[in-house]
């Protein structure tokens, strides 16, 4: 079984998406998909008068907000990606959270961030236990390929907001998969101006002295931490890659 | 099997939809629900500066229409209802027509109205041979409560906006189910005042005098035709009844 994640720049980038759902679509074995959708989002949100706010990376998601990324990521992004697939041959089967009971996601509790108390709203934590892998694996067998959007619900009728990633290692360490994380570079890069400095395999050790080196920074940091929480809870292998070319052997292993 | 469909003025008004939704997860037995959500794409639509255009009560379909539509039909108002239904114990999944491939539908060309050719866009036609019965069967044997959107795709990557009624009455036509129209009166009423009213039975004959009476008037008259067809195409029976109250046998029993 293996879990692919793709990220919202190449879900917001027409050509990008066509090529990668091209390639999926090609792929042999069960496999799930988890999109994001953010870049969209934030579009909507401008369209409408929502200024988006984030805190450390995480959208803030008030009960307005929580309506745009409810369209957007389950609605508009996820029925998008299901639509393209379909036209490849590819039987995926689109599903938020709430659909079958898939995840069961807890509402993040305000926490304190640099002395201050912030309330995230509609965000829901989800880990592997949270997931139906029950349902995952019997899509899986009649032939279904299972296409995740990062909107969960509590159980309670509520919708929560959940960062996409934190979906794709969760569902893939329930499931004991390989979560395959498909961005817009080639993986984690030595030099972020040159697609040609892959780094092939990070360890914790390594993970370590390329932030020291700054050549680890900022967004990727998250991704890393993220990629070694997934193999710590059960996932068989993380690779960090373009989300073109899926079979060029091109990418990041993580290892522990 | 029975099949329900929900119009947007009951998905728009969340007491309504919870009290619906309640009744709808005690009931017992395999069922698929359509729903609507016009209502909540309309304000959607004016916030975002577009002005909905409706040609005889169809929502002409452009690609920013097309987008407010998937977003709000498939995702805000589906994702709601499943949320809700889930919360009540019901194991609904919500589905819009790409997902499994359950509704492949056809572009509607553009067709000549009063005179003038008129294009509605990213309009998909809908017949019970467009249904993925198989689909919708298995689901129903594994427990699940199918919960079908009216964003349908034609097979070729492209989504389109089918009217929520006629996917209903194509999913009853299609199961030999009955169709279980609900909206926000006790059925089609004498005195459209009086909820106490209520016809209770319905040919094709009495329509024909009802219409000429003005009893059936508007909105009504493509609801009754739609019942019919469905009829006449395969479906068990149909009821235009309360969206509360399911159990309480008042309604408009459809008979050919």
């Amino acid at each position: 079984m293996k879990v692919y994640k793709i990220g919202g720049n190449v879900v917001d980038d027409q050509a990008a998406l066509e090529t990668f759902c091209r390639e999926f679509a090609s792929l042999d074995g069960p496999r799930v998909l988890v999109h994001g959708g953010g870049v969209a989002a934030s579009r909507v949100q401008e369209l409408m008068g929502i200024r988006p706010v984030k805190i450390q990376g995480r959208r803030v998601t008030d009960p307005e907000t929580l309506k745009v990324v409810t369209g957007v990521y389950a609605g508009l992004c996820n029925k998008n990606v299901v639509a393209l697939l379909q036209s490849f041959g590819c039987n995926a089967i689109g599903l938020s959270g709430c659909d079958g009971n898939v995840i069961c996601a807890t509402r993040r509790p305000p926490i304190e961030i640099e002395g201050q108390m912030v309330d995230f709203g509609a965000v829901g934590d989800v880990t592997a236990a949270s997931v139906n892998t029950e349902l995952l694996e019997a899509f899986c067998g009649m032939g279904l390929v299972p296409v995740l959007s990062a909107i969960n619900h509590d159980g309670k009728g509520k919708l929560l907001n959940t960062n996409a990633d934190t979906v794709a290692s969760s569902v893939a360490a329930a499931l004991g998969a390989e979560l395959v994380v498909c961005f817009e570079k080639n993986g984690v890069l030595r030099d972020k101006d040159d697609e040609g400095s892959v780094i092939a395999e990070i360890d914790p050790g390594l993970f370590e002295r390329l932030k020291k080196e700054g050549i680890v920074a900022e967004g990727m940091i998250p991704k890393l931490e993220n990629a070694f929480l997934c193999l710590r809870n059960g996932a068989s292998g993380v690779t960090i890659r373009n989300s073109s070319g899926l079979d060029n052997g091109i990418g990041t292993v993580i290892k522990l």
